[in-house]
């Protein structure tokens, strides 16, 4: 955790957002999660924006910040003798208060007594949309919201809380920074694992989990589900039991949250053999290409909507080489051509989360007020399309993928226009997909890909690396 | 999975033990647990009960099995293109259906009109506690039984299926008994990490890191989080963010599921010097011994109790002879004074959940009707005590602790009754604790310890081996 003056003054710049607003804000960290009965739970994370508020990383804790008066409590039961013999002394609620800044603490019932007290008054109850469904019933419970309506923003949680949080957390602090860099030199060991154990025969588990046994050496653990397959052309593909066979991709989208839940997320692409096939490194090396094409656009004054559309240009461009797509490229970007390949957005921004405060909501994360959303497949699923701001960290993750299923959806529906020469892509049915994937910092005057050391990712590097181990 | 026949043939078994019942029984399976958003998810655990009966492995599906006419129908979504697109082509839900051995599948929102029919007409729906929050809402929300009642078992959960499922699940069939022999293998091989890993200077997460990846590597995962704590005096400790420290005691209590949801559970505990102190083994064997005394009863035709009260006994009878308690045997026993030294039970149930079915309440799975619990400290927190039968798997699982608090509490309010020896406790304030731990299946004549290798567990073997790594 970081300083008590860092939580204090995260809740005095967010009480200066909320300025005018009425009613109290209130935060309720997150519960134990089962796994298969309760007392046998997951690893605990905490709620992210609780965490950042008020910086507790224990389950059932709860806060209460006044709007109007500042004022601010922190909520959480002290052990008895029981807690003790199963959890060991335990510091003080008091003094957890403390390390926060946070003076006025008190016993978890009262945060009910509160709540269910300012609701009585007509007080307005700001709160985030709940990640979780314990979150969600309590809050259903206390305000008397429907449990259905409690994550709708504006029927249940707070538009303008949800504003105030978002501009605050899109902006990394310093210390944040340091976080995120850890969480990539985890993220770095993990897929320098993976890339060691991409040999024929190996099984795929196998290799998860000794990448994900690092992450839990080093840091808190992943920080989303790895995805490792040899179908790259299921975007979030996680079963792994298939063997590595020859021949084949191997898509790596993992990544580490440090202790201090920060996330880093990398994508590699690795051949099986050691070596990439003639196909598969034209494809490779566009997508390569596209990643630097991306990188080289990422600073102050653009935004990631246009650095999403400079990369498509340029990945359709290398395609129209290619011979896999035909005429005007204006045209098949205007009409959304590159999403057949890549189905997804350019990037998202990350933190605390890997899809930074997608609980919130993906459109205030990564529009606000500034655009709209798109409708076409690839720009429609741009998850980060703001004007770029030092302290944004956003992941910079072009891919190219053959999709049967949408191939053929695309040529059913004559989704194309005609720009599609289905006939060459016949033969890349079992290609599977390339993704490679940086985490990068928008600094004063451009931009710092995260982590002290980039992963290979040139194709002759990669093929080099591969050869010597 | 197993077959489908196994599927088919407990769900048959099912109807015969409610037999008479009236109504259907609903099985909500679990859905996608949320780790800090929701699509940002902690790896899948389905319900172990919905394992059990419908054997299906995803999330977002639910079955209802008519009571009276024996109907059974399987509920779950077909994919669309957008899946394909992120997950992959899936089979369908008739032929996951299939593989269970149930003819008839239907969407997912049919199953709630089936339930709110149900309702309807009055007809009685039997379903058990949920573990997870979602479950429990959803099954409000059908039944229209306030949330926190649904949980309880009579004003919500069904008594008659708990004690269906209970009766079912506690003797285990030749198929399950394979894979808890593989968990079990795996647990030998988190063991024997530990085990290496403990040495001066190296951090404790470092070894959890290792131990966690290989069950992640060979199975699904830790089958409950790893306690690793030169705290062992702590029962269940969490944090491991301390340094190995010559002297010291290392409490290892871990265990791995295996893909197919089966859980192992072992403890050993190491001195991080590689020797033992006298003081130190001369604790560590009693418990070693207490491990064997409580093996060599467990068999069919004697009770768990029984055998926690013979190891109990055991202990105070060497605790004695070390002048630790003075006084009658036979007397402390009564009195509980073995509860200072082992608050806990001797060990507990264990199958597709580490604890099994502790989510169906711990008396129903320990106790059912054939004795009461007891209210002292250590015999009352014992979990299994019942008659012992072929198919049973529980724990043996003594221990010695030295509780600081726990120790002041019991001088304080005389709760020792004159037997303890307080003088000569003073010395241990900072000893820790011991833990040994193997899983033992009660066959037709006797018990077998569950693996096909058992880990080091005699003083002299423990510092052997620790002295060739």
């Amino acid at each position: 955790m970081f300083e008590s003056s860092v939580y204090a003054n995260r809740r005095r710049v967010l009480l200066e957002r909320m300025a005018g607003a009425k009613g109290i804000a209130v935060f309720v960290g997150n519960a134990d999660a089962a796994m298969n009965y309760r007392g046998n739970d997951y690893k605990f994370r905490q709620d992210s924006s609780f965490m950042y508020y008020w910086g507790i990383d224990e389950p059932w804790f709860a806060a209460v910040l006044d709007l109007e008066t500042g004022d601010e409590c922190l909520f959480g039961n002290d052990v008895d003798i029981d807690d003790i013999i199963w959890m060991g002394p335990q510091p003080s609620v008091a003094s957890k208060g403390a390390l926060i800044g946070c003076s006025r603490t008190a016993p978890l019932p009262e945060f009910d007594k509160t709540v269910l007290e300012a609701v009585a008054k007509g007080r307005r109850i700001h709160f985030l949309p709940p990640a979780r469904y314990y979150n969600q019933m309590k809050l259903a419970q206390l305000t008397g919201i429907p449990a259905d309506d409690v994550r709708k923003v504006g029927a249940g949680a707070s538009e303008e809380l949800v504003k105030a949080v978002v501009s605050m957390r899109l902006i990394k602090e310093a210390c944040e920074i340091e976080e995120i860099d850890k969480a990539c030199e985890i993220g770095y060991e993990m897929h320098t694992e993976a890339r060691r154990g991409c040999k024929p025969g190996v099984l795929e588990q196998e290799i998860v989990g000794r990448m994900e046994g690092i992450t839990l050496s080093k840091g808190w653990g992943v920080s989303f589900t790895t995805i490792l397959s040899q179908n790259g052309e299921t975007l979030h593909n996680h079963s792994h039991h298939q063997i590595i066979t020859p021949g084949r991709l191997l898509v790596v989208d993992a990544g580490a949250e440090s202790n201090t839940h920060y996330a880093s997320d990398f994508t590699r692409t690795y051949p099986c053999s050691g070596k990439f096939t003639t196909k598969q490194r034209e494809i490779y090396d566009i997508v390569e290409q596209a990643n630097e094409v991306a990188y080289s656009l990422t600073k102050p004054g653009t935004s990631y909507w246009d650095v999403h559309l400079a990369t498509a240009r340029y990945m359709l461009e290398q395609l129209k080489a290619l011979d896999f797509v035909r005429g005007d490229v204006d045209e098949m970007l205007h009409q959304g051509i590159s999403g057949l390949f890549m189905p997804h957005g350019l990037g998202h921004n990350m933190g605390m989360d890997v899809h930074d405060m997608e609980d919130l909501g993906e459109n205030y994360v990564g529009y606000g007020d500034e655009r709209q959303r798109h409708p076409l497949l690839g720009l429609g699923n741009l998850r980060m399309a703001r004007n770029l701001k030092p302290g944004h960290v956003v992941t910079d993750e072009p891919g190219i993928y053959f999709i049967p299923a949408l191939i053929e959806q695309w040529k059913r529906e004559g989704t194309d226009k005609g720009f599609v020469n289905y006939a060459k892509l016949t033969d890349y049915y079992d290609f599977g997909g390339i993704r490679l994937e940086d985490d990068v910092l928008v600094t004063e005057d451009g931009a710092r890909r995260l982590g002290s050391r980039r992963l290979p990712i040139k194709s002759k590097d990669v093929e080099d690396i591969m050869s010597q181990e």
